[in-house]
């Protein structure tokens, strides 16, 4: 059986851990506040176990469900432990103090500073197109189901994760090597930028339609 | 009453065009085959004019709807004519050879190496994530009504594309500043890689939904 690990108990670590719990995984979500971890936990699922950031992980597949500035000090904490595993950046890196620009390179990405930290992990960019909302509801503004676009170098580890998705009820397509993160993250960039300008809600944003 | 030039006669120029005779504006169409021309003007709508690429240009908005490589040459033929004008950027300015990257500076876009080009035109992005068949359906995959993403620094310039665009029956919102175009021309990219790769139809994309 597929297993999870989620570092992370926000809006994204929840609705994750929940289609991964709905699809039958086993998942294992993780934060630094034990109380309020444990509750989403709850939320998620009734097979959800939660713990603190520092746990060991019991998941082949790692979420990293946090934002950009807190992923380095994660991943500097389980150092070593993530050799082989399927790491997946979720992040959108914004200079939140601007509005106007990323933090990484602009012909790379965060999922691929991830992946040159950590060179022994299966890197995967994913989830960060898609709103919180739409991924627990399963749909963009109740038009369109919800797709999540995922990058990656390494095709079993796309799979891996496509197919846990599925499972879960929400749609998940390949959306090429992990260059095109710098692309995912550009979008996630533009649609974070509409939402906080008005342009559109949280519930909605880029829908794929096939 | 507002008038539009288009530069390009193929499926996007042609359904510009179409969009904006529909919304009562006076449309040249412009291109190099003039046979080819003439009947796509007349299949934009009876009130098009057909020319060739050098005529003069007698719209206040010039739509550059070329392929990249085919822009500088353009520029260069009107140069000192696209001063004060609106110029609009649609191009996906793509490594067609690769598919793999993009042929502008990864900090910058096509938009604004065009701003750059022409300084004294008011040079907006817009198009560029909406494939031809969901211009000329109003709808992406049948499923959403199809939303033309408009970038520039000249909010009145926006302002006068956007209102072609919606009288002529499709919706457009401003997407922030030309700076954005970076982030328009990645999302234009990763579609065009969807689709190529069979992932989704030409017919399809990335649809906003409020």
């Amino acid at each position: 059986m597929t297993s999870v690990s989620i570092i992370g108990a926000g809006n994204m670590g929840t609705a994750i851990a929940a289609i991964a719990a709905t699809g039958g995984a086993t998942v294992q979500l993780l934060a630094q506040d034990a109380e309020k971890t444990a509750a989403a936990a709850a939320n998620a699922g009734s097979t959800v176990v939660s713990g603190a950031a520092g746990d060991v992980l019991t998941g082949d597949i790692v979420v990293l469900a946090l934002p950009y500035p807190a992923v380095a000090g994660v991943l500097a904490q389980y150092a070593g432990q993530l050799d082989g595993k399927i790491v997946v950046d979720i992040t959108n890196p914004l200079d939140f103090a601007t509005f106007d620009s990323l933090v990484v390179p602009a012909d790379g990405s965060a999922a691929q500073v991830i992946a040159e930290t950590v060179p022994g992990a299966r890197v995967l960019k994913a989830f960060n197109t898609t709103f919180a909302a739409t991924l627990a509801t399963g749909s963009v503004g109740g038009a369109v189901p919800t797709t999540v676009l995922v990058a990656g170098d390494d095709a079993s580890a796309k799979e891996a994760l496509i197919a846990v998705i599925t499972a879960g009820g929400v749609a998940a397509i390949d959306a090429g090597a992990l260059k095109r993160a710098r692309e995912l993250e550009a979008l996630g960039f533009l649609q974070l930028t509409l939402a906080a300008g008005g342009a559109i809600n949280w519930t909605g944003g880029f829908a794929l339609v096939k």
